[in-house]
């Protein structure tokens, strides 16, 4: 009569009270894999939408501050910084670039790869009606600072 | 004195008033790439923040739900339904395919496309502690169906 | 090698796409149970976080738009109609009653009970650091109507 | 023993379950008026925060469709468009136009409004460390069309 | 010709700019009284929107980092550690139990009421084409720790 | 083939990781200005809405926590303290006087703007079937305090 439901398995979001508030960083990138046309398209500012960079880039700021209300078990954390870049990195390929800061008790590693994905799912939303065929990613952490697991920086950068 | 700025490049939300609901469909898929022994520790529920694939089968509905409010020029919809499947497709990569239904104007594709990202961003979360270096994506819209430009089916689908 | 995860126990948003919109009306109730001095409080207008009963109402109100945020797998829904009414059924029992209304496909018997459960939560709230032992509860659907599956009332209440 | 509480002054989300779909529009202007200096900081591209205006017409796009958690009784509703223009109307004035449209049974002139108001909100944002004395308004309801109650064309136009 | 409206019975978030943050441990319960026939097809896994805890203890997370978005008067809060816990206490019935965590100024006893509520809603919801009388509550707060007005817990346990 | 998008008009979170924490408040007024039958109404509690007021004291407390949900490159911040007061200062006006406190690293200027501006809109809602014409604003800081930039106060006050 006295059954413990999913003792094992249980979900929670892992207490962290006892941690420190450090100084944290966590640089993720994204990209989005395009037809050259579509990407000279957005170049020429001619993607009917709109700015296409302009409004991904405010989709993965405010993303930024909306990761714990997506990602079931994170943290809630005040973002002190986010910093959203884009290069093209081939005549096909825009990379996304996102950089996040704080200063707290959990790392930034979310809050950089959420941004970083909002941006690309940005990206193809406002282009989506003259290039469906566009594909996101590989989306995945670069570096990151602060915390007591120490730094961490991806060897060799995924390319 | 009566300039108008940015008559070109203006980001709007399309109007879409005069289109005739129709049902329709979007599927997308999205891959978590992890070491093989992350993914046992997956299979084995071991994790210690919990069941790794419950938590994100449900971050992927609910960010289905939350589209809107993420992609800056997507209109508000209606999900009749939406549901997520998870595969292990290699020893090292769990395959995530979200599929979205409505009835209304305008597609799901970002939906879908959403759902999938949420689910492959939980299970970078809930894993992180053990594999930082997994990788998400490619993140994909597979096939839609309904509306009139007809339907989409990706071909072939990207591996 | 390819493992389906979860096929029989999959959480999902069930697919009502074929369902025929109709007019549909759900009606919960709460309550919550304090000490008849805390209620005095609350009826004399001296609680100093301010007049208890008008921040519940509002809070039931914009709690029913918010409900496919909390319950996860609840259909998004457009509410086209919302009531919360207070009565003082003990001198220790303030009622709460949610009427929530929609022309749609799925019922409103989430938005009615996530109406009154915020207002009560509220009423706590305001009144916690007079009275924490208040309890909240029971909740429960009192009837509904609309959709294929007919109406439904509580018989007997309960009380 | 059984007093109903605030029965005269119950808020409520009116009941608009009987109403028909029409289509509507609701237009609505909002300015801010700053010093010369800082619209012309904001014309050359200086302003350290980013393109002031791409921002601006974001956050009035994105606001619009939250409108209905911010004003406790309004419907929640579908936009099916929304467009922010900004015009420079005297040297120290930007004046926020936005026109948003929807199919539904309630008009849109709070989610104009809301629009507006929210990007005059950002244009301060971007702006106030320069220029900490910017005043936002008036803010009003220049025309709606739809719906039973006919269409409103403010007169003369307020300045 | 110079009214002040409302000066007596303001609702407002009380200022607590000046006290000290300390670590604060909340936990509430909750419960749904249910067919004994359907908490065995909870126990089966045979509910068809799927593994209903799984999905439950999730929605409990969640809201109790939305709680500050549906308490009007309550101030936001960073939890840093959520869990949630479900027993069988009868063949009728699931009790639920959150505990909440933060380090700050305010204590957490809404976010574990707001978490045990929402997993009690989730469980009616993914339940309710089976048994639509089931029951909710009551809903406490069964103690909490830290804050300058000393421990609370309730003698004896509300049962 | 390596092109920067953006490089000098980047908009982005600008970072505040090194900035020290200190108390802070910010005033901020708004105002309605209707038709006096209007105002009338309002003060003889007879808006079929409800009571126009105490809905908008709500609305304006809610907003202050949504703020940097709103405006894109605001930073998170944690209230400590809402007020919202009303006042008749014409026979056609109700200026609303917002207050909000904070500890943190930014200043709460939007955070008064924003709950100012959002019980106008409230107010606005409730009267618009009775008064279309009522006019929003003007909307401006009225001091601030705290932070290195030193203290402000408008001089004088904008009437």
């Amino acid at each position: 009569m006295l059954t413990h439901f999913n003792e094992q398995q249980r979900a929670r979001m892992v207490d962290v009270s006892h941690k420190e508030p450090t100084e944290r960083t966590a640089v993720a990138k994204s990209r989005v894999v395009m037809k050259p046309a579509t990407l000279q398209t957005i170049e020429q500012g001619k993607i009917s939408k709109g700015d296409v960079l302009a409004v991904a880039q405010v989709a993965g700021v405010m993303a930024a501050k909306k990761t714990s209300e997506l990602i079931p078990m994170c943290h809630p954390i005040f973002t002190t910084g986010v910093d959203l870049a884009f290069e093209k990195t081939a005549d096909d390929t825009i990379e996304i670039k996102a950089t996040v800061k704080t200063v707290g008790v959990t790392g930034v590693e979310m809050e950089a790869l959420t941004a970083a994905t909002a941006a690309a799912l940005t990206i193809y939303d406002m282009c989506k009606s003259v290039d469906p065929d566009m594909v996101i990613g590989p989306t995945y952490l670069v570096r990151k600072t602060g915390g007591k697991s120490g730094d961490y920086v991806r060897t060799p950068e995924k390319g």
